[in-house]
């Protein structure tokens, strides 16, 4: 629940003053009590009260402001909470490489945005998401949360903390949403290093740039988008970092009783001497049931390194809304490993090839 | 003073919705001008401008919704701050063990959690205060602040830090409140490690899993409560940490002239090879008079360790309230040292077996 | 724009309650394009999206409560946000010393304070600019912000990111406002270093220990400031740091048509063996036009180092002013060196008596 705080406050108080101008306040406090469990040699289990299993634990503060004409001003500031001990979620990739926040403090690492709109889009400068994110979690009944999340995210070779979720130092531009049921947004976003005319070296002059799209069509039951990305890093002589290429499709169809979703992916890592690539499938339904919702999902990754090492995970949840803003959920997964892959869930460790299982419960309030 | 933001903004702008709905902003900013001193070879004195020396400084935000029949969700985010500086108190024992915050950012780490109530009781998930700690800071004239508190936590050799105070990942439940006087709450708080089947380890299975309990009786002037924790730790071969086991008895009678206030408290460290105990007591009584209170208190605190160190400590304060929200206040607080120990107040170091002496000064506002 | 959120949801709320209560919730979202370029071997250019180009990014909450009899209490939290990564902009010198936040996490390092105010003036608690900084940025067209902005504080030896602007540990007094023109505040902070007799070492008792004035007259079109600070500093064998004391003289003269500005300052540091000294200034104009301003300024300093290295800077811009809360801005700034000084704008690196060009390109939003 998003509340405008401040249009009150400056009516009643100052008498006059724009309607239009809001402060918001917003948040999600979700805990999750998780199980996970994993075997074979070297194998452990792990229990743990974690956050945010339904939705991201957050705090933030949002506001809009009318400047005539069609256009208005905004802003995000939309910080991670972890929770279950009170830290903030501190991001890796703070300038889209190695930068990453430490020590557990707050900051608006989800979003820190100062936004120009009008009748032509939207312009968004600062840390976002990556428009080719949103079509991993739109079309996955868990979105981004718990352990019925996507593998075609989780275990995305595709830079997966540095600007597969989100990039710092961006230029985003939102088209208009009057257009039929056709969307679209792309972002730019620099890796603000030296430019010293050197070659080649560890922190080459283009590490951490990067462009993304994501364009869509959404029209009663029917919504489908495509979104790629791209970030160029340093390709060294260790051969470890290279240049990332991202795409993916997904979509969905809401028959009313259910809302069937789907979701095709592929990444590559081109470094200086090898590459490697990755894809990923995903298919998934909610149903609501209710004051709950059933949700049921599968996915898949595998890549092309020594072995072709694959993941597959089924899960299945519930989610039971004691209000709009309150719910009570639980979701089982079982992911199976081969190829040499060792994915695991919930914090386990789990042998190559062998299985793991995981169990989230848990408790999301909005506020 | 709390308030209650959003139920209004709701209620105008949305012209109907639910008043029980509302967001609180709430805190303290305390500034204190303190000074320690030392005796003895090695001793040194320190002045500093400090912090909650009356209330432990903080912004914090919470909230409560009414989900009907009786049941409530609510959410409660507590951030604490030194002023004097205006970086985070960054937590220690973020896991229950050795992890803690740092670099001075913000977090929620007084506590964060979420919460499910009903006629039953209230579950609540995530970090919050460990309940037998309680009965140190509601028995003693200055709660857990400035130098007046009492060395039943100060001096406690119960984990003061990690669990002795707060515990994250934890699942408290706390008893209804038309029980007659009686009052109670029950804390069960994991230490999330891996668990691998493998022999005693550094990182032990259990390290960081605790509980603790609390129940008391209030009626007119009587208040009296019994509190108790235990939180299991790695017992390694250094023979360094070990499970700690705290209980305390506190009691309080207000005859209207005064408040009059004590508490006993014992703690054990098993360790692998060895085991420590600690033992404390604290009389307080606390007067108003004028717009103002008077406090007075005497607290001790000796261990086995050898020598069988022990501390005694005596306070003297003045509180003086400008209004509601905001008061001057000062305390004096001397600490005399045997059997080897050497605690001192105030960022002074003393010798052993030497005295101690502070002050404070400070202006607290509440928000 | 700040807001008195509260005022009116305790009037509405509890139909009652001092209107004089309030909590007010502010901040500004500002994202900066820079461009920085130098010159010679060695130099390097940076493209970088920044922020605080036209105003310093942050967010805050303050709020003031009335005592009655002319008095008032009240507190204020800020927290810089480096909103191009959604980390807080952590602060040097919490310490007035060598401490430092780290991790990006926010903090209120901006300013923390408790306040008691009445008609004799006011009495500030905590961390805040430390007074002689104001002349450095009242009478600058840019204040602090942008390649604009002043090489008198930028280019400091003064101890700047120290307490060269903020202050940690401080008592303020400011100067009541009804003076017929005159202005004027006084800070003192502490080092809060131990006090043990011990005789000159690395971590001197003193060091850190500061004070700082600035007096004025503001009177129809004019405005002059005069404003000086000193600090200890432990004078080590390595010679590396010293007391530093900063002076400065500044004025402006509001034409209607422009407003014309100017400042002197000096600053001194004395280590064990040697002293340094430094001197700087500044001219500039603002002048309205239409929704907005337009801005040029001239900005040199110089140092007795060897080789007396000097940088003198031109800065031209505008503001364009969407709405009183928003604007867009341009700024265009040239930097040459002498001397062997080899300062640079906007991240770039330039050889020694080189010049160096920065660009800055922004939106600003305050809410």
């Amino acid at each position: 629940m998003k509340k405008s705080l401040v249009a009150l406050a400056i009516l009643a108080v100052a008498g006059v003053a724009s309607a239009q101008s809001s402060v918001t306040l917003f948040g999600v406090v979700d805990a999750t009590l998780n199980f996970g469990s994993g075997s074979g040699v070297g194998s452990s289990d792990k229990t743990q009260l974690g956050n945010s299993g339904n939705n991201s634990s957050r705090i933030g503060f949002s506001g809009r402001e009318d400047l005539g004409k069609g256009m208005s001003a905004s802003f995000h500031l939309e910080a991670g909470i972890n929770n279950d001990d009170g830290s903030g979620s501190t991001p890796a990739g703070l300038n889209n490489q190695g930068l990453t926040a430490t020590g557990g403090g707050l900051t608006f690492g989800r979003r820190s945005t100062v936004s120009l709109a009008s009748a032509m889009g939207e312009l968004r400068l600062g840390r976002d998401v990556v428009p080719q994110f949103y079509n991993h979690i739109i079309f996955n009944p868990w979105g981004p949360n718990g352990v019925g999340n996507s593998l075609t995210f989780t275990s995305s070779i595709g830079g997966n903390g540095l600007t597969g979720i989100r990039a710092s130092n961006s230029f985003g531009y939102f088209l208009p949403g009057n257009l039929g049921g056709f969307y679209g947004q792309g972002m730019y976003f620099l890796g603000e290093n030296v430019k010293d005319g050197l070659p080649l070296q560890a922190n080459d002059d283009n590490s951490g740039k990067g462009a993304a799209i994501r364009f869509g069509y959404a029209n009663g039951p029917i919504n489908v988008a495509f979104g790629t990305s791209r970030t160029m890093y340093a390709k060294t002589g260790t051969d470890t970092t290279g240049d990332i290429t991202s795409r993916n499709l997904g979509g969905s169809y809401n028959f009313g009783v259910a809302r069937v979703m789907g979701e095709l992916s592929d990444d590559k890592v081109v470094r200086r001497f090898t590459t490697l690539t990755g894809r990923g499938g995903q298919i998934g339904v909610s149903a609501p049931m209710g004051a709950g919702e059933i949700r049921a999902g599968y996915s898949t990754y595998k890549t092309d390194a020594a072995g072709t090492p694959r993941s597959n995970k089924y899960a299945l949840g519930y989610v039971h809304n004691l209000s709009k803003r309150t719910a009570l959920y639980t979701t089982v997964a079982r992911l199976n490993n081969n190829g040499g892959a060792s994915a695991a869930l919930n914090g386990a460790v789990t042998a190559a090839n062998q299985s793991s299982t995981g169990y989230d419960f848990g408790l999301r309030h909005n506020f």
